[in-house]
């Protein structure tokens, strides 16, 4: 339940998905590492926040305690404190495991592809981030998805918000996690959670209320800054103050046009401390030019500066910020739209196939493709001492090969072969 | 235990190996699929012989019971049945699981790549076998391997011998798997075996004997197809004419030179039918010209035409032929030698760095790199303000970056780029 089988046009579909998100990483320097399936059970414990319910764990077979992975960014981390590694820039895509509640026409599986770029270092601030940002941009334009906002917001601004508005420190967490379901729920709803199950007063949630509807660029930004109460609070300055600059760069990149500053922005996990973004499709109304509609979350991440320290046993931090491509849902979206436009893709990439016209002539067929096999050719032949030439032909042209090279009688009496183009049905003596 | 983390020179190391391979199964027209890590552990059960019992199962955490695929041939007969696929070339390369004891030096693992191709459908005898034991050479010749010896044998020509031999036919499941382990110990430690574990009688363990000790090329299939004992039996008579035909084909691919038929081959599985094969890596004696020594298996397959029926309802066969390619042994044997070698692999494909030589000049960085991006070129650049110059060209000598593009304050003033070749300090401004 909640995985799939990729059959050829599948496999082929998300081969092409892939490469164009692996090469975006490799432009921007990355280098890749691998890391296994399986962790030990307490390297995955108290890292997920509400996810760690969803950890799928191995029996107890004898030996250690193992699960599945759950995301790649917990491995990274594990790996770079086991290497004591301080600076690194890698991708990683690989397959992750959630218990999760699958629901597959929206592209949410329990064995799910993850791509994940991170760059780990003592940098100057936000210029790591900002990279982020710009390969989220690159992807999603390259992949021509259609619209997209890139989302983005800070922890530190998040907190400084749920300080300044009498949110007590323990309450942080799960006030964040409250504030992460504005996307999926109307405002009156989530101040209801807030109040009711998380305990925060009327008045809290009503002043955080007033912060977390608002979202724009850098002028928002400029105001957050002259707020009075905000101001006033260490954490939020500071990740205003990071925040302008991270605009600043976006500007020198161009992509500024894309990106919102939006405080409704909270992201599900524990281990954020800094910047954190996510990246939505959007979906114009036909009918009105209103307010694009959100189609779903395709991209999302942030800096964590404490996950590989608690994995070093002197805890020593090694700063991190990545980003994660949302690859599922946009395979969801790329299929659909082959299976829409009638588009078959060839799942082979077979050039020529090895073809007799008559009988008793396998022979001729096994020395010519071998021929062409050790020159690097990419040729079949059906597995047939005497297949009819009709059915040769309509291989080809059922599976999208463009050539057939034909040895009959002839052509081996005269020592050459009749190269065929399957679409024209030329053909050329060679 | 038993898994590891591969650092960026190993990724890069297994990259090269995989798409080598990958390569060679495409330039055969196989098309991917991909199947779940996870497959119900009923599917597993009752697959593997002996080693059914080192797969690993998951916890029962409510919901289906799970275990991590063992190999991928498995997989691969679960999806041609569930999906009624009754002919189909695919390759699949990917993780296994299995809780073996590990023996990272000689690169056994617990989670490893395979690498495989496999032949689904009815066909003419021999023509898809013959393509197989064609790729494995294909693939060794080209990962220059050094020399190596394809071992070729027969389920039926076993079974036949064990038959003609006086072993009842339910002893000859135990009887193969004790021949299995002729490449590891001598014969008469086999032969014991035989008599003890297995129940044979001394005489029955003689006469097979004589018989798997034997190898050859077609002199021997001949003798073989008139010994007076073998010839009158059904199966090995079927076997021994199939072999026949096999290697005239493989003759006329040019690849008999490498080719052993070899009765001690076994193969450790249940499912194979037919024909069976391991390659194995030669090592030449240094002093004198005698018998090369084995250093391992590093391909291996054969035929499993029942294999695909047991998960059928209706118990209908898909004859099947495929190749495993051992891609861990492989592995380790290119990186040892890359090792002794000192060569050092890039573990990145940056093409230019963008440097400044004076300070103040992080925005002409980001938009010149930006441009880079966005025109499909592999940039990195320091992730600091203000970087020394020193620093950035030792970055690219590190890292192996040929080309830095220069932004200074002339440049910025004339409109120009310097572009310098790292290794020569040849600089154009362009």
């Amino acid at each position: 339940q909640g995985t799939r089988d990729h059959a050829p046009a599948q496999a082929a579909l998300r081969d092409r998905l892939l490469s164009a998100v692996v090469s975006c990483f490799k432009r921007h320097g990355a280098a890749a590492i691998d890391t296994p399936v399986l962790e030990l059970r307490e390297m995955l414990v108290g890292k997920y926040g509400e996810g760690s319910k969803l950890i799928y764990e191995l029996q107890d077979q004898g030996g250690e305690l193992l699960a599945l992975r759950y995301d790649l960014t917990v491995p990274f981390a594990r790996y770079l404190a086991m290497n004591k590694i301080t600076n690194m820039k890698r991708y990683h895509v690989a397959k992750v495991y959630r218990r999760d509640k699958p629901a597959t026409t929206r592209g949410r599986y329990r064995e799910f592809y993850q791509c994940d770029f991170d760059i780990a270092g003592q940098f100057d601030p936000m210029i790591p981030d900002a990279e982020c940002l710009k390969i989220v941009h690159e992807i999603l334009s390259d992949l021509q998805l259609g619209d997209f906002v890139i989302k983005v917001n800070d922890r530190r601004i998040l907190n400084g918000v749920f300080a300044v508005c009498g949110v007590p420190e323990s309450k942080f967490i799960p006030a964040c996690s409250t504030v992460d379901k504005m996307d999926k729920m109307p405002w009156e709803e989530v101040r209801s959670e807030m109040v009711g199950e998380k305990g925060l007063s009327p008045e809290a949630a009503d002043r955080i209320g007033e912060y977390v509807q608002l979202h724009g660029g850098l002028d928002l930004i400029e105001r957050l800054l002259q707020d009075p109460k905000l101001s006033q609070n260490k954490l939020a300055k500071e990740g205003l103050g990071d925040m302008k600059l991270l605009f600043e760069y976006l500007s020198l990149f161009g992509i500024t046009g894309k990106i919102s500053f939006d405080l409704s922005l909270a992201r599900g996990l524990d281990y954020y401390t800094g910047v954190i973004f996510e990246a939505v499709l959007l979906q114009q109304d036909n009918e009105h030019v209103e307010e694009p509609v959100s189609v779903g979350s395709v991209a999302g991440g942030g800096r964590y500066d404490g996950l590989v320290g608690m994995f070093d046993p002197k805890g020593r931090k090694v700063p991190c910020v990545g980003v994660s491509i949302g690859i599922e849902r946009i395979f969801s979206i790329l299929e659909q739209r082959l299976e829409a436009s009638g588009e078959k893709l060839r799942t082979t990439e077979t050039q020529v196939l090895v073809a007799t016209p008559q009988k008793h002539l396998l022979a001729a067929r096994l020395k010519l493709i071998s021929e062409l096999w050790d020159a690097g050719i990419k040729a079949e032949m059906l597995y047939k001492k005497d297949p009819k030439l009709l059915k040769q032909l309509q291989y080809c042209e059922d599976t999208g090969i463009p050539l057939a090279a034909i040895v009959g009688e002839q052509e081996l009496a005269d020592g050459v072969v009749k190269l065929r183009d399957v679409a024209t049905r030329q053909e050329v003596r060679m």
